[in-house]
């Protein structure tokens, strides 16, 4: 169901104590100041009824939400869609904040959701079987750009990667920091999370990896999704009459019309480090530029002030990050040009 | 793999603008002050590896936690384990903000965790097949005791009941704040969460229906377990030799030594209204008073000053309370009686 996998390798380390030890075992505060919340929650959204309500049926396909308001709230919220767990949000590997409280620090309202059939929606309305995977561990490192590993040889690291590889916790976060994922949902979770953007009014969805198709499809569905932020996408969106040669199978083709609702909002596309040491990564990048291109092209006269972008941070003398920007050892780094991005690009207003 | 099932009558209903519409819609406040967050973040716990690490694994088994600490905090904090849904703790079917922010006001910091094999911990070791159940909405009217339903006649709440039954929204709320239970796995769930438990400290462990006897067993894996409080448990745990005629199959039994562990800390168990209406709750509250007469009855001389007590609310003149107290339009009531429970025993100090 997806294309990553991870390495359990935590075990085969140095035992380090945990940066994370901190985090888990005291109620403390790290000095920062408290983050003022007027409301939070969670609640399902979207869904459907199977059945004869009035007689047999059953509730499904729904996301979930939890969302958090803070106090002096700027005009539109961040929704953050992840690909595999809400943790590369809500926490770094490191055991620092996440982008979910940096953003309320900022001033943003935050949702964070869990796609139908994902996690706290698992409620779908078809059947699905979980099967372990032995042997998933293994190649995250590979695949999610830490280093090279070849089993029975001892991983490789990129040098300068950054993520803490001395701390036993951080790689039990690392590769336990997933659930079931549902790659070719792709238009069911579109369809019901669009329906709480347009609910929500304004909002800039945040993606991350397989979740990436899924923050530029929506735009397609509510013209409520206000600006696009998508770390690591892999698949893309083409218009008719001009899909490249290098589309993947799982890419989404729509009439150049439908298409153009792309070029109305602000895009950034953000990929780290090391791409070329993983085909998957670097083919992804190349069609990411592509998308940017085809979408600068066929945007309209009267939105032509709108900004559609790659930023491969290696180009800005940011290095070593692995495909979780948000939740790498620099991502206060990462934080920075995003928040940046989104105050340069009428996303941020008061 | 539960006794629940669900009703989605809110289909067959009056079409009644959702009193969540508020929540939905606004990123505003209520007019409550706001909360002071001084840390938050989520991250798995617990959990195991199988295969070989250095050539082929999986981590899986693992639970999942959210927290927040507030600001100048209470020492003991509280774990919320829910029965199939974090939205039991996070927000009223009503739309009012949760025991978490409640508890959370009142300067408890709050875990509210996914266990093994739940939500946003379902990467379990072992498989498991999902299959939607056409039916199970319906008959949640009954066994959630909002009233009684037989289809296709419509249903007929009980009087005073603290749901509110004109509002759709409310209903598609309670069809959907679900998610895959896993009810054998009491000792899995208990052993890893005790892990997290063990690094927290001592903390007090509420728990609502399925969840009931994991609260209990855990305290006998955990001595930081401080506290429980369960809200309207359905399985118990008795000692050897003194084992009720009227245990059931799910309940867990275990030497009076280990027993005795119940015995050291306060318990307060909490049941709703009508519960005669259904006999599943009417046999489960018996049983809650013969625990409960057994936790007293084994308590040894060092530790008499603890107590352990069940609460029926309508014997409190507080009437109309479903399956889900937490939660129910009263839940302010509920709240404050919890809230002096803490307090009055201990697990309240700052």
């Amino acid at each position: 169901m997806t294309v990553f996998e991870r390495h359990p390798c935590g075990r085969a380390m140095l035992s380090v104590v945990g940066i994370l030890a901190g985090v888990i075992s005291a109620h403390a505060a790290d000095g920062k100041p408290a983050l003022e919340i007027v409301k939070q929650g969670g609640y399902s959204y979207g869904g459907k009824v199977i059945g004869d309500p009035a007689r047999s049926s059953l509730h499904c396909n729904h996301g979930y939400v939890e969302y958090q308001i803070p106090k002096d709230p700027r005009k539109i919220p961040i929704l953050m869609w992840h690909s595999a767990s809400t943790l590369t949000w809500e926490q770094t590997f490191d055991g620092r904040e996440g982008f979910q409280s940096k953003f309320l620090r900022r001033g943003y309202p935050v949702y964070v959701i869990d796609g139908p059939w994902h996690g706290r929606a698992d409620w779908g309305c078809e059947e699905y079987a979980y099967k372990p995977e032995i042997g998933r561990d293994q190649t995250s490192v590979n695949s999610w750009r830490l280093g090279k590993w070849t089993p029975p040889e001892k991983p490789k690291y990129y040098p300068g990667v950054q993520f803490p590889t001395e701390s036993e916790e951080a790689w039990d976060q690392l590769f336990r920091g997933r659930y079931l994922e549902f790659e070719p949902n792709v238009q069911l979770d579109t369809d019901e999370t669009a329906k709480l953007i347009d609910k929500l009014g304004p909002t800039t969805v945040f993606t991350h990896s397989g979740s990436g198709i899924r923050g530029f499809v929506i735009r397609l569905k509510s013209e409520k999704v206000a600006g696009v932020v998508a770390f690591e996408p892999v698949n893309f969106v083409w218009p008719e009459g001009d899909v490249p040669p290098t589309a993947a199978p799982a890419d989404v083709t729509v009439p150049l019309k439908t298409f153009q609702e792309l070029t109305k909002v602000p895009l950034l596309i953000m990929y780290g480090d090391n791409l070329n040491e993983v085909p998957l990564w670097a083919n992804a990048f190349a069609r990411a530029k592509t998308f940017i291109d085809k979408v600068n092209k066929h945007r309209s006269q009267e939105v032509s002030n709108i900004r559609a972008e790659v930023i491969h941070l290696p180009e800005r003398g940011i290095r070593g990050n692995t495909h979780f920007p948000m939740a790498d050892m620099n991502s206060d780094e990462i934080e920075s040009i995003v928040a940046t991005y989104l105050t340069d690009n009428g996303l941020g207003e008061k």
